[in-house]
């Protein structure tokens, strides 16, 4: 199955109060893999976009197993688990040193300009 | 079961590119959900804090039917599911007018100021 | 001159590891001052964008006095300091109860769909 | 002067209904670029808080001449322009390519845990 890996360094801005990684952040790093899994592999996200497709989401969800430090430098490994020619399923693992201390699943509903459902490209929706 | 409703109106910065609520936001907003119905209840989150009394998310789950625009005015019912000596479940409805456009839940455990599981306090443990 | 004020409630998400509002959110706060001060006048923004009038941020500057702190309720004093054609200034002035915590200023420029500047419409640039 | 820079992606939850990178998060890349020039010279600002030294925002400003857009890399360039012992001035400019496209300040206090203004460090305070 395709799949990478990024890092990501917190930052003080995405810690809260218990000086941790807010919870809500987990997804913007989800978005920001997911980004750069496809950038290794055939496109940008921004040049689909462009071209009138557009992916959103459509579920997400998280299990937190252990809190992300301000600073900590962790590595968001992601995996696509499923395609259709709509839609697009990712899995992700969020590490920090060896320790998976999170992990998350979205998935993606390939519309057009106007919010419609509409078929991927091949090379997308055969992608995993 | 004890339940509550806020509203939310969704501010220019929540947007992204798609000129859309950006789905981490949801996370955001079912947050500030949950502790407006602890309020209408017993004590602010903050005074749990104080106390040494923290919520830590252990999981979150957020289906995306349809999409918020900027400047929407949004109502988000939040009702307690499940409650356990260190658990909170909730569940969230995020309404445009009379339209359901987004459901999630969140499960909390409660931990003390190093992060160790602890008991709730009844009230809260009682809450449902 | 033209002013008004909102109160907006200092969200978990919004602190940072010190426990207080994270200072890149004041900026946040005072564009939903401004938004709500337009629309006690004349107009939503959304409404100005829809017309293809955008009001981009050219200059912001903010001086923090004191910290606010997570569900701290924040009042913000908006005013229209100074208009022209294609010019917008506000001046912000933040409180906790009586206590000026913070004070900003923007200066917006008027601009079409392409981002080129343009005249406001009249009751806009005539709102001071 | 003491100088660095770091380039960082625009992210598509930073964007905004315009489709740039929302105003606000100028802020936080600042914050990004000062934390790392910190981290080249000395010690991470980690390691400052956990030893009593806190840097806290006292002023900001920003002039935006130029917008980002989504998955742009920007470069910042971050520049020591003023220090005392208790305060620390930094100049930012942005660049896409070699296009200046945005610039500003920021001033940081240095408080202890209690928020008071306390002597930094000698190699912070003359990091000119």
């Amino acid at each position: 199955m395709l799949s990478g890996e990024i890092q990501i360094r917190v930052r003080y801005a995405e810690t809260d109060r218990m000086g941790l990684l807010h919870h809500a952040n987990y997804l913007v790093y989800f978005e920001q893999a997911r980004t750069e899994l496809l950038r290794s592999r055939h496109a940008s996200y921004k040049e689909l976009e462009d071209q009138g497709i557009f992916l959103v989401v459509a579920k997400a969800e998280v299990k937190f197993k252990s809190p992300a430090h301000y600073d900590d430098v962790l590595t968001i490994r992601t995996t696509v688990t499923r395609t259709s020619q709509v839609r697009l399923e990712h899995n992700y693992e969020v590490f920090r040193d060896s320790t998976l201390i999170a992990e998350g699943s979205t998935t993606l509903a390939c519309v057009d300009r106007e919010g419609k459902l509409r078929a991927m490209p091949e090379w997308l929706s055969e992608s995993k």
